[in-house]
């Protein structure tokens, strides 16, 4: 099989980038709370899809994006995962700037078109809303610390990159790494929605922030440092801990047919 | 393996579609909100599977029906599908009318039998409850924008397909196309269920129309053209963006056993 | 490999139907509603699994027994889908009567185990809960009528038979049954909760229907006939719709490693 | 493939097992409630993911833990099982020791991590609010005494143990074992959280037990005794039930690539 040209591969990392931040933040801004009055009782029941529907939407926006584009561009759609890839070894040095911008261009375009789909209901506020922003302290939907939040964003980022490290490995079957990757993600949201809104990604983080104004943008650093040190935590170790053989170099995450 | 003949295709479409309007639809209008007196507290309780719910059973009739007939017809069951397919050249024209016919035809053989299941309820009414049509405007559920709705229907029926197209591509992983492909329908109506009631499907917004009244059927082209438009930009778009080469015709959504 | 003997099929059998019903009628039983009390403003919050969890808990009962036990017994654990398949020569009619008796056997000693643990909290009974029983009219949980469900548990009966018959399709790709077949019966929760509490299977209805009162008994055999009838024409008419041959008779559901 | 070194082994039940508790208790202790005011009425919604998104997550932690690490350790996670497996001729017994040390020096690292993230909220009290312990009577969540624990824990370990047998038995469909095995735990938590909020594994019992006070210490017994006992029982009749022949030693949880 050729290896498909970086053209293409940012092509795909454009596609599976947007579909992260559009289905997954859409999913909270859109779906997460719904009121309908019950016709008997005139309960209000909320039949809006929650966190585990959020969480749900996160992961199945991995899953799919990487059977769909994996084969492509190996399915990063998050600078951290690039990042702790090309740690790891099993992505080269001179993709990461390319796949980076890709991904933030990528995301912010999807922050925009939810932004305008959104807005087609009255009474929409993309500040007061927070429009499915990253944050902590008073910015986080639970109100925990800066400290909180940065240990649960770098362990949980660490614990994604073992396992898209993992799943991926030679020794791993074949064909099923998408499975365990888009779930995993749906497992860190299920954990940390309440703490930080769940980033472990600074594509998502910022795609969304531009449109929820200052206090949004001004945490935003927490959610680009947070998750680097953590997958480059895991890209370091994880070959020492897990006793893996070096693997060549651009097998990305999903690659492995 | 020979070719199956074209009755057992459509044989197949009409099951599979069928299935994707009954069970979809079916699990909305049935399942979605049901209230249940706490014994304890006589508080109402919601046991209904909501929003997640409906959007789990969607994906789910595409997941299965896609493992049970798309070795037979490939699996569309869906007229954006079909036309997107043979668009991108994956589907040969030839099939495109035969197809569309029969999923229109099971659809609404679906929305019947979905309306005399339903009718076994006192006080049921399908112009009222809407009967799991899409609208937009005043039938939105959460009163969305005829744009809010068209663009959201675009862009998520383009993704639908640019799945479908990723997975069931040469490079992809054999076998697992059905759980991406399903899964993705799954979390388009995560997404967009308090929009348009999510379409994506013109067999699907047909199907159950006919049932609920002039103004359901007054909205519903919208829900024809839209998906159609997104489908025919991701048939012409994949393989520029991906770097595919054309595929031989008539391999179908989950033909890569 | 060798064809297992037919006691290491009861004992597959015996142990796959006593899962469903223990974990699938358990999690209806056990956790379906459960309040609990906001620390901060002491609202009753639903934490209980609801119709999704149960629906969840049924889908995985067989996903995991036909991964589990499919390749020794093929998995039914449902009489209805023994005699369905017999009926489509995909399983030998000696078989039939053995695997009938050991599934309703398995089902009632779950019913057993299940009705000591619940009977393990205080304020417990069996008739007035329903113990999950299956019903219509006044003992339908939506209050649906006979006629609607005896409809819904032939069609969905129905469809679950083409499932499991398509998956297991020589044509199929392999391995992926069981996740099909399970998530398939998911999905039938999804629709028919409301309507029948969602039978498919006379084993799962009438393993609880002795610890739960004279009225659910006097109901069970809709639940017996139903199934039946949906499986048979599901059995019957397989081939003829999707072209598919006729298959060497004994491979059961899961049995494509 | 060379057998990986014990160190490995260890690393990578070190890592399993830490995202097993961290995943699983983490999603019990800061997500399962969560209340928002809806903007509109004033209503009081729950966004938490309540016990079904308890349930999805502690499967999904074994689920992508096991495509990650099984290939390295087995993917045991649990004291439980790696007992079961011994008794099953599935394990070594000289591994047993190392690898149940290990489990509960990371199950309980595990939880002094979530302890600390969970202290950035302010009114985080471990003991009041139970810290996702196990137990039993007045420490159940349901309230259900001590016989109902037993048996439920017994049953739920064995069938876990049933499950990881048949789904990695050498008749078995390869690649599969982790989806069944994952998905299984989740049906386990579906079924019992109401009754001692689910433990089947002493290292996960464990290593939230010594944050959450005495009162929790003095109930972990059972949740060491029961689910050892349950997958002995598995792990004694596994064999003579479904007629498999002896395995080879080694093979562990995931370890069919």
């Amino acid at each position: 099989m050729t290896e498909p040209r970086l053209a293409a591969k940012l092509g795909a990392e454009f596609l599976g980038t947007f579909w992260l931040v559009f289905g997954g933040c859409g999913s909270a801004v859109l779906a997460a709370m719904f009121l309908s009055a019950d016709p008997g009782t005139n309960t209000q029941v909320q039949l809006g899809i929650g966190f585990v529907g959020v969480a749900l939407a996160f992961g199945l926006t991995v899953l799919t994006g990487a059977y769909a584009f994996g084969h492509v561009s190996g399915g990063h759609f998050n600078p951290a995962v690039t990042i702790g890839l090309a740690i790891a070894k099993r992505f080269e040095w001179r993709g990461v700037l390319p796949y980076i911008v890709t991904q933030i261009v990528a995301a912010s375009f999807a922050g925009l078109v939810l932004f305008i789909v959104a807005a087609g209901k009255d009474g929409f506020n993309a500040v007061e809303s927070g429009f499915a922003t990253n944050g902590f302290g008073d910015r986080s939907p639970g109100g925990y610390s800066l400290l909180a939040a940065l240990i649960i964003e770098v362990v949980l980022t660490a614990v994604f990159l073992y396992i898209i490290l993992g799943a991926t490995d030679d020794r791993a079957p074949k064909g099923f790494a998408p499975i365990a990757i888009g779930l995993g993600l749906t497992l860190i949201h299920l954990v940390s929605i309440p703490v930080t809104n769940t980033s472990v990604n600074p594509a998502r983080s910022l795609g969304v922030a531009w449109f929820a104004g200052g206090a949004a943008l001004s945490q935003v650093w927490l959610f680009i440092v947070a998750p680097i040190i953590g997958a480059a935590i895991a890209g370091f170790t994880y070959a020492l801990i897990t006793g893996a053989n070096a693997t060549p170099v651009d097998e990305g995450v999903a690659n492995n047919p």
